[in-house]
């Protein structure tokens, strides 16, 4: 079998950093093939991190290595650490980076999953390893081995004590649901944790937001310019928008923020 | 004959809807060479869509499918197309989105062309559809299956009523051209729709523009620091900009305003 | 030996711009690996371009072709260089740019260097060279040509006299170190010119700079939230930052700006 050599990054590096991860990349697998998901992530927000990747990574193909870095604790005593993942129909997904929590909804995302401290200095872009960049000087050698077929058992031993992170259940009671805001994308879309498996509302639905009344639609332009509509979106959860403009903004809500839905 | 397998991608999506694109198609065309044209199309603007895309498009290897998504209508009762365009001296691209004008600028950039609404089920990304993500669900995988050869024939039916778009006509008169205002780039420079081909100042003429009398340039820094000048730019067509500076600053301009060019 | 094929770029060019170069490119050289260090210069900024290059180009494999464009004497009578750079162990890099300081630094970073001025219409686009964009008609297929193994020798004749640029030298006396500020990466790390070898501070160690007592540390994450701290960053230099904030807000500093480190 092919392997794809598929390799993702995702961080909050804005600039500058990424190019030098993807020289090092480069140079242990030249046949890679480097998909950035972001570098946009606010500085330091695991939680957006760990929301775009969960996004993201399972509509990659099979073997793709996904390199993610949102590392406020670079330098500290913070694990390394890499996970296999694999979904019901034996569907294979690795994780590199930061044990903060960051890699592990995605992981979920694709099924079960093993998590690898990180310590054979083998996969160390060299010895003299930064105590600031570990995506340089860590993650990315590491990712760039493991996608050439370094057996994940081999990084090191296998841990149980990761830390852990998800996005908050949502609640449904029988009038309402309750539940928070995840994350605001570039169009000002707020994406909820309400999952599309505990919503029964039809289009045409009239729901109670934020003391203001909004129809449940199944796509953003099925309401007036500027107006806001709620619907479920491509990641399966409840968004709240404004056709052609920004919820966020009309709202005035942020990341984490709570909602109560009313009928 | 080797087909070049590259594959660009053009939308409004900022961040995080890109990534699950560029995964969809590499599952389908793992050799795919994917390259972004754009994520930064101001949200909903098909205009500046339509303008990055015709811009760019025509420099690329030849087989080269353009997918682009700025796409207001989606989930709505607006088609999906693909179209082929070919040169007089045969050269094929493709392009592949929603059936609002956006590709049409480009697809005329390369000769004549073709347009298919996309009705084949086969080419989905899986039976669900989502109602506002095409980009995922529609057009990342069409594109991806006619980079590999699927006959563009095969996708539905060839239609003729697809929306239209142009960017205006400028008009010479005798002493004066008027037109407006296509596009402004990231140093601020005033793209207008005033083609090179009616355009015969020379450099060192002095142009009156919005009040200011501008002298006729062939490049950018042939002007003192801070000085407004009138250029044919790289996409032949007249340019306003300010030597180190912004001209759509300058000038307070914006998409869309007119200018009347006085000599 | 196989040929890495690694082509990088870098500009100031935002948007739009970098797309029809990287069509240039797969034009005449379909399996070039192209990998952006960055589009986000600021506008016009050589200095900021230069730090960017220099910081990224090491990292990537022997071969990589990095063409680079902030340009503000575009069509003028600047140069177009093309340059081998080589390291003490035979690594060799190539840099294509205009001549005006921006690759020196990158160049040098890697080794000893030659400088040719690229005068050779081969390499360019098309006979109709435009006076405003050489990042497209020029820098691009000189770039591809030559990371297909045209010979460098054969772009035009060696020149001596080109633009040089640096980051100034930082100074040490007794008690202090007297530098300036190279550049403001993403997070507002203050990345100075006081490179490790001339810093002998140990974490722990409290430094006076701009009137604040600063704890020198071995990484960000190990000073208290919303604290300034001093490191020896991942370029090798001395870095201000603030675990979780932004240095540059917090002592309102800018590239440029010097700064008195005292013990």
């Amino acid at each position: 079998m092919v392997r794809a050599m598929v390799i993702t990054l995702l961080s909050d590096f804005g600039d500058l950093y990424p190019a030098s991860m993807k020289g090092v990349i480069l140079g242990i697998a030249p046949d890679a093939n480097i998909v950035d998901i972001s570098h946009s992530i606010p500085a330091q927000d695991v939680l957006a991190g760990a929301f775009m990747l969960a996004a993201s990574a399972k509509y990659f193909p099979p073997g793709t290595v996904h390199i993610a870095v949102v590392d406020p604790g670079v330098g500290t005593k913070r694990r390394a650490i890499a996970i296999r993942a694999e979904s019901k129909n034996n569907v294979i997904h690795y994780f590199i980076g930061p044990d903060n929590g960051l890699l592990i909804p995605a992981a979920g995302s694709i099924g079960d999953f093993q998590v690898f401290e990180i310590t054979n200095k083998i996969l160390y872009r060299d010895a003299d390893v930064s105590a600031t960049f570990h995506g340089r000087d860590i993650f990315a050698p590491a990712g760039a081995h493991i996608s050439k077929g370094f057996e994940i058992e081999n990084v090191g031993g296998q841990i149980k004590d990761f830390v852990a992170l998800d996005f908050g259940k949502a609640r449904r009671f029988k009038d309402s649901i309750e539940g928070s805001i995840i994350f605001i994308d570039t169009f000002g879309n707020i994406i909820t944790n309400i999952h599309s498996e505990i919503v029964d509302y039809r289009p045409g639905d009239v729901l109670d937001i934020w003391n203001e009344r909004i129809v449940f639609q199944s796509s953003y332009g099925l309401s007036g310019e500027g107006e806001p509509l709620a619907l479920i979106g491509s990641h399966s959860y409840l968004e709240i928008a404004v056709n052609r403009g920004s919820a966020a903004q009309f709202f005035n809500k942020k990341q984490g923020d709570g909602l109560l839905i009313k009928t």
